[in-house]
């Protein structure tokens, strides 16, 4: 693997240290050509390095015939690359309507959940680090990045896809090798190996809002501008350090001006209000989002209209509280902003 | 005016205080919708506040008898407002040749640059503060945010444009009152209150980028976010907010831990190293980019290249150095990066 785009994905894997020795790999293989070209070239990096692979088949119950066919396909190629296949089925329709979500979002959703709990289980069989392989490039990146921007998203919604994504709760790490690819890259490649793949017949299904997006969108911005993937990309990464940096700087903060309590009822996060008010709003905001963040491990269900709510109580003064999300209470006593979750 | 959309303008340009007692407007006024709703609208405002008002249309030389007509019907217009009317002509094919522009971008450019100028000689006669009002509005902000991140912008690129834009350099201000209102809102206000107003056939010109982002992209958006517009606004306030915040810690910054030095021959500004150590990459850029806006009074022409060019010296240590754009230098002379303009 000396060329092209192998060569090119083989020293990232290897300068990022995506992959470690002894580390197991659970690949979701769609049998489509991007997960085609990720079963090819994880089968060839083991040559190079010793990681165990297993490739997983999630099937979402909406396609009929198509999805069957898919999936036996995918189980043929895994054993064609003696790579150990699993097969999940769901019910996507019924999710969907279950939790009121679109069939694309319930797919999504299901997907990973899968995903995660084989991951689970298959680290806690063998005690070694397994992380999930998805094949995501950097078309798919564009469409995720222009998604959350036009349905509105904070600098974290808007940073995109990450290549190495730790998930705290789940105790595991996505991976996404592929980012830096373009889909005809992949395309490409896989006509001059005479890889074979599927075509999953929803991707072309314009009624999807993101692949409107993919299909109809970004080619018509690339007319306009030749490099408005590339530009959109390096706009995310532009958005993905500056989450971090306020991240960086807001826990800094916290933990010279704020206090945190912990009891049997409940956790305390107090913040002094004379040093916010020497703060700008924004970086206020942030160090908001880093206190919920804080009390509950992740800010879902929290936006920006929260933490404009929050902060109108500095004008308040004492006495002054706020409902908010999940539970959390936010209040001034004296000259601290209490956030509370009991 | 006490009607929908006069009056949160009306509310608005008192809160903003855009326009104060005794200031003078120069209105452009292209006969199209969105300028002419702008005439009536500032006419109306003069009931309440008391200023100047003179209305200047230019002619771009590209379209013939239209454009004969639009300057025709803009001065008529003028004339039944009984606002003062200035024609100006220029030939955008000619600057767009001589300067390798688009014919669009060339239209902007001289555009921008008659108004200034027409603006500072009013303010000169007078004595009396000169704003420029134009007429963008919430779609045309929409679109110049699309334009800017495919195109490849930092923050103040993918900012959008300012409602209220103080002009440095020419010592005069950018009044876009409308920036809040839908194209639609205005169309809509225009024919209850039956104002006439022309339709600039190169606005229908999707071969034209900007007007192919406007009729085909973001209403293609919209169909699959409703709130496509609007979020792209929200985001663009956050970048706005972001590029705010950076500069104002970087010029902290190098009020604390830079040093500037002013002789016949030229400027520098000298940066602390071990302390630019201590900050995050993407905060060190931002500095960079503060320095070389003292420098120079601002930062065309460079661009994250730049700064990353910079950054990479902090590495090389003692003698290293860089030729950047417009005559700047960077060098590193002990534990000081030099920042030099002769």
């Amino acid at each position: 693997m000396r060329k092209g785009i192998d060569t090119e994905l083989f020293l990232q894997v290897k300068k990022q240290q995506w992959i470690r020795e002894g580390e197991q790999i659970l690949l979701a293989l769609s049998g489509g050509a991007d997960s085609m070209y990720l079963l090819y070239f994880l089968k060839e990096l083991q040559n190079h390095l010793s990681f165990s692979l297993r490739a997983m088949h999630v099937q979402h119950g909406i396609r009929g015939d198509e999805a069957v066919e898919d999936a036996t396909f995918s189980r043929q190629q895994a054993e064609l690359y003696q790579v150990p296949f699993l097969e999940y089925t769901c019910s996507v329709p019924d999710y969907a309507e279950e939790n009121k979500l679109g069939i694309e979002e319930a797919a999504r959703t299901l997907r990973y959940k899968a995903l995660k709990e084989e991951a689970l289980r298959w680290q806690a069989e063998s005690g070694r680090k397994t992380k999930i392989a998805l094949a995501h490039h950097m078309d798919d990146q564009a469409e995720t990045i222009l998604f959350h921007l036009i349905r509105g998203a904070g600098f974290s919604g808007i940073s995109g896809m990450k290549a190495e994504d730790l998930l705290s709760e789940a105790e595991t790490t996505l991976l996404r090798p592929l980012l830096s690819l373009r889909k005809e890259e992949i395309l490409k490649r896989l006509e001059e190996l005479g890889i074979p793949y599927r075509e999953d017949s929803t991707n072309r299904d314009k009624s999807y809002a993101r692949n409107y997006l993919r299909l109809e969108i970004l080619p018509a911005l690339e007319k306009i501008n030749a490099g408005a993937v590339k530009h959109l990309l390096e706009a995310a990464e532009l958005f993905s350090e500056t989450e971090a940096y306020f991240q960086e700087k807001a826990t800094e903060w916290i933990k010279r001006y704020g206090e945190r309590k912990e009891s049997s009822t409940g956790k305390c996060i107090s913040l002094s209000i004379p040093q916010l008010k020497k703060e700008n709003a924004l970086f206020r905001r942030e160090i908001y989002k880093e206190a919920i963040f804080l009390l509950r491990g992740n800010t879902t269900e929290f936006g920006k209209l929260h933490y404009h709510g929050i902060d109108r109580l500095l004008k308040r003064g004492n006495g002054g509280r706020l409902s908010l999300p999940k539970g959390v209470k936010a209040e001034v006593e004296q000259k601290r902003l209490l956030l509370e979750k009991f």
